[in-house]
């Protein structure tokens, strides 16, 4: 009645944002992600028959209520596919830095949603577990694969058409991600409000959904492919488009710093000087910047001498749910 | 057969962004300017019978040959208008400081108008002398007036319907307009090509146009009211979405720089201390900022602290064409 596993969190190239369900997780948009190789959760459940309530661990600290209800939430799905009643204890680390600027909670419901599921020998195939996971956080229904991942949007009402497949393996191109770290003040709007804001308010978000679609036909066709300029570019457009939305918003949402503008230009200027490097950008101030392997140093040490950068971390694609 | 004329330039609140037909210099939607009292545009014509050809002196030196045949084009539509075959000597002198990130077109066409069509003794009224302005450059139309101005944007193919009128003159309502101008080593893309890039290929941009003319009723309404706090709101949302509408365009098109968002950032954040402070951006990095003048001085010693500031300039609202 116990087991653990680890996921990786993912970086999307074509962004998720908006749903069209909130409690399901269904998204109005498909989108593509590379599952990084740096950055995970290591959770383990274990389902106990005399525990009167479920308790969760957050690295060696019972988490907050909030964090707390939205794990035992989850377990009450992998509850129900079971047909159990018994609570758990949930105990997690998590190895992403928030300052690093991407959200745990990819990685969290992937690796919670593999636990759990092993724990009770429920037997569940990936795009099983996709779903799954993306009931806990949509993102984290990427997560449970390694590499360049898919999530398709799905039509259905009830979500079981809406789940993440392979495109490659983490093998198959290696790329470098950097995460370019900003100094920043601002107060967060989370990115579930940047979201909600942007579908309900802004003028420009039907654009947006007609053309995401055919920016993930573009990168999918860049990945097969292997054409890293191609997928940067159309990752670099998505992403700009995606903060584009935003500022139509009511009122306006702008998530970027002073820093955030110095990167791009000079992944702009990189660029112009025959680096083949691009830059995505999520809900925040940092820059997550592609560049291949070879060019890594010389990229990385370009944004360095940025005043307004304070630390890059470099990941690869990196691999899906393992067993630990 | 001579006359010249002083043009102030104008700062868009509602923006003017895409035409409909770039020969006549018809817009996609009607905008909203605040005519300044600080840089504009001295232009003497002269009609001689004897000159062989047109000749235009721009700041005491023989202009360029682009610059030169548009006002050579322009003055064949008041030679039209008049009747006339006469060539003339066109004198312009420009204050209006390149760096400031004004374009010299709105007042300089402005100017030009209203002292061509005074040499020769023509008949035309503000409205006509709007439509005639519009055809050197689009907000030289609005430059015709003082104070608060809206070109309605018409819907005739001849734009006889395509002009200019004043909401307000500048003794109505007085606000402090600063120019506040930062760093930029950027290769600048032209508005004409910004504008015509976002039309071709931004998914935005029908968005853009859904939204542009509900902002324009709540600024017009603002204005009636005196409401400077809905002005500068609906101000500062309209320039984010139309900076917005050019993201999506592609390639893409980004007129900011660091600069640009350490200022947006310090207005947001002065208005969160409780002033009344708003700003706009137009095809560049430079802002402009508006306030009360009762907070003019707190707000451009705020603003010049900002490490990537260099420069503010101060106006207010000024007046419409004078003849000197």
């Amino acid at each position: 009645m116990k087991a653990a596993a680890r996921a990786n969190t993912n970086i999307a190239l074509i962004k998720y944002w908006g749903k069209r369900d909130e409690k399901l997780f269904l998204p109005m948009n498909s989108s593509l992600s590379i599952t990084l190789d740096r950055f995970y959760t290591e959770t383990s459940v274990e389902f106990r028959e005399e525990l009167k309530s479920d308790v969760f661990l957050l690295n060696n600290k019972p988490a907050g209520e909030a964090e707390a209800n939205k794990v035992f939430r989850f377990l009450d799905n992998i509850r129900k596919l079971a047909g159990t009643k018994m609570y758990a204890v949930v105990i997690s680390e998590n190895m992403v830095p928030t300052a690093a600027g991407f959200a745990s909670s990819a990685s969290g419901f992937a690796a919670l949603a593999a636990a759990g599921v092993k724990a009770l020998n429920l037997n569940l195939n990936e795009k099983e577990l996709s779903i799954l996971a993306r009931q806990g956080s949509g993102s984290a229904c990427r997560s449970i694969y390694g590499g360049y991942v898919e999530w398709q949007k799905g039509e259905r009402g009830d979500g079981m058409d809406s789940y993440a497949n392979q495109l490659l393996t983490e093998k198959d191109l290696d790329i470098c991600i950097l995460s370019v770290l900003v100094e920043s003040n601002q107060k967060k709007i989370s990115s579930r409000e940047g979201m909600k804001r942007t579908v309900e308010t802004s003028p420009f978000y039907s654009g947006w959904l007609d053309t995401v679609e055919k920016d993930l036909e573009k990168a999918k066709e860049a990945i097969r492919n292997r054409d890293f300029q191609s997928l940067g570019e159309t990752a670099e457009a998505n992403a700009l488009k995606m903060h584009a939305t935003m500022l139509g918003a009511k009122p306006p949402v702008l998530y970027w710093q002073s820093g955030t503008m110095e990167i791009i230009h000079q992944v702009q200027s990189l660029r112009m000087s025959g680096i083949k490097v691009y830059f995505t950008i999520d809900a925040g101030p940092n820059v997550k910047v592609l560049c291949l392997p070879k060019d890594e140093q010389k990229v990385s040490d370009t944004l360095m001498k940025l005043p307004a950068v304070k630390q890059i971390i470099t990941c690869h694609p990196g691999s899906g749910i393992t067993y630990v």
